[in-house]
């Protein structure tokens, strides 16, 4: 089986949104085994959304189809969809009550063109929308079938995921099960390198390396008849992953490098105080976005000119003269110095030249010091950096939590 | 003269990668008056490729391609483009004389398979590439324009705007000039509304309106024979928006929010610090995110837990006791702490509740103080947010750099 998207809407042709469903509905069809060889973007002119259904038709098994749906003029997904199969458009009255339901709920008077969010194209399956008016709507035909969900992505998530994928994977027969590795302080092609030989070989369970920001995620999915069966598929090479690459891997699934380092600080009971240069909060920030943060961070710096550094964090001037603000000595008296001041377990820092400018023959842009001070000894790393600004100060930021988590994990 | 966008790469329909490619071209095409009819992804694949190059020049007469320029065999579009053209592929010595410089220069061995890049349909113009091996390519041929742009934004955006824009105007004889007026603190149908009877009347220059993150932008388009001409008569609309919105416009064109701010903050000679406590350090990331930051930014504080706003900020036990660690009295003591220990001119704080937990009904998710200390006295603001966690925080410190933008513009 195979699926084309087709996204509707004059304002992603101008470039006023972004069209992030297109991304969304590809990676959960893939998850489903159904493949997708084109995605369309169209404007709302019924000629042109009519042409598009004929060619992605002429392709496709399955077509897609987001936004379009909603109460003005402009909005002809489901007319030309009723015109392109030759059907009538009907009142569906259930979803018309819900309608109304929704307007008088919210103290508000349903004007008249919401009643064309009922009309539904005669005999086919209506999707019940829980975060909107419009409908979805499921049409099969001829052996076509034609989904058209709106484009929101606050109602086009769910109403996927819990209506959509369901009347696919009942029409594929397979269950696929996916599980990501995730791995940090490892390049891309260093990684695929190490798992070529795993590559050449896949068959059921595949494994697929995808390169993330400042890290490698490796996605493993098997086909079965079941979720039990498909996890128990994914185990062997599972193990296989981590006997190669050991704590290069930091979690699994959706879990962030922030909530592993944020998990291993309270499972030790530990307090972090963060001190930053370059990455002014970017460190702190990603630590804050876990939502278990406040159990562990008690304190962050942002020591930005060496006045603060002196002040906030009791570097010692005579450091900064002698090494310059970006140094080893520095992330290292940075490090101490939060512990010590905040009153935290752990000091974590960062000093460095993010650029454009402040780079020297010495000291180039990228060069970057990340320093540790934890259960009575501190260590730095140096780091060089390619990269703008932003990458360096975020790269920064993701090679010191993995320092820490290694710091945590290692304590020995 | 209208076009269309087919974005070359199997990763986009496995939604490995977001197409943003599509929204910019889009974007700088109706600025240039050249209309978007469709886009397309499809894979690497030659015989689907050819097929939409087909369909895409049945439509439009400019065909313009991202991706798929790279040195492996994955990559197919100029070679499915010379064969849709009928042209043979020659070496370019230029091209490949700048991508060897460009591995020796970093100490590389250049692979055979890179020679590839250096390959260009007969009779094609080369764009040089200032950001990577892969060139673009401009084939011009029966009435029609194929313009070949590698994937990467970071050298697609540049390679667009200095090669292809001038390329597209030159053909479309007429010069397009923009200009975007920037504001905040308004929300997106309140800016829309106060401009409607602009909007209405629009010829030329044009007048539209986008929502940004927490902005909203005005692009003002006008078409003209010179761009001196052009701006010229965008003049007068932008003195009517100034007279209507006054200090909610902050900037135009590419001027960002922070840099705005640290402008000021330079002009009056101000150092600034801040202190954060649930936005965890989002605003001074912000504020660093400008390159001129250090001229300003003394020092920051991410004072996550109560003993820390105490210990760095000279919090009173007191204050926090009596009115909570989220209230228009802490953040004050934040902003004046702030300024206070670092030495720092000005003071700017933010305490509230980001969530998912740590509401309750006194102090809902989404409360959230923001503070300011300068010129010898202070003030706070409350201001209540919707939205996940990563937005109230976004939300928070974009509200925090206007409200010091206004402080510092009502010095008098």
């Amino acid at each position: 089986m195979n699926a084309e998207i087709i996204a509707v809407g004059t304002e992603l042709l101008l470039g006023d949104i972004l069209n992030s469903n297109a991304q969304y509905l590809s990676r959960e069809l893939a998850g489903l085994g159904i493949g997708v060889y084109y995605q369309t973007c169209v404007g709302d002119n019924a000629d042109r959304l009519f042409s598009a259904y004929e060619i992605a038709f002429g392709r496709a098994d399955i077509v897609i189809t987001t936004g379009g749906l909603g109460p003005t003029e402009d909005d002809l997904t489901k007319e030309t969809a009723a015109r392109y199969f030759g059907r009538e458009l009907v009142m569906h009255d259930e979803t018309m009550a819900r309608i109304e339901e929704i307007f008088s709920s919210q103290g508000l008077t349903m004007i008249e063109s919401n009643r064309k969010q009922a009309l539904i194209p005669e005999g086919a399956q209506v999707l019940p929308n829980d975060n909107g008016t419009a409908p979805g709507i499921l049409l099969e035909a001829d052996g076509k079938i034609m989904i058209m969900i709106p484009g929101p992505p606050n109602e086009l998530i769910p109403m996927f995921g819990k209506q959509v994928a369901p009347e696919l994977a009942k029409r594929s027969g397979q269950t696929f099960v996916s599980t990501v590795m995730r791995l940090c302080g490892i390049g891309e092609s260093s990684a695929e390198g190490r798992i070529k030989d795993l590559i050449d070989a896949q068959t059921n369970p595949t494994i697929a390396p995808y390169a993330k920001s400042f890290e490698v995620h490796f996605r493993l999915t098997a086909a079965s008849g079941s979720r039990e069966e498909g996890l128990a598929m994914i185990e062997p090479l599972k193990a296989e992953l981590y006997k190669r690459f050991g704590q290069d891997i930091y979690a699994e699934d959706s879990t962030t490098m922030e909530a592993t380092v944020c998990r291993l600080m309270a499972e030790q009971n530990l307090k972090l105080a963060t001190a930053e240069s370059c990455t002014g909060g970017v460190l702190a920030s990603r630590i804050v976005d876990h939502p278990g943060a406040s159990a562990v961070f008690l304190d962050g710096t942002i020591t930005y000119s060496n006045d603060a550094k002196i002040a906030r964090l009791g570097v010692k001037p005579e450091t900064l003269e002698k090494f310059g603000a970006v140094s080893s000595e520095t992330a290292l008296e940075m490090a101490e110095g939060a512990a010590r001041t905040s009153g935290a377990d752990v000091g974590l820092s960062i000093t460095g030249v993010a650029g454009p400018d402040g780079g020297s023959d010495e000291k180039p842009v990228g060069r970057v010091y990340i320093g540790v001070q934890a259960f009575g000894k501190s260590s730095a790393i140096e780091v060089n950096l390619k990269g703008d600004r932003d990458k360096i100060r975020a790269r920064s930021a993701a090679i010191a939590l993995d320092f820490l988590r290694r710091t945590l994990l290692n304590r020995g």
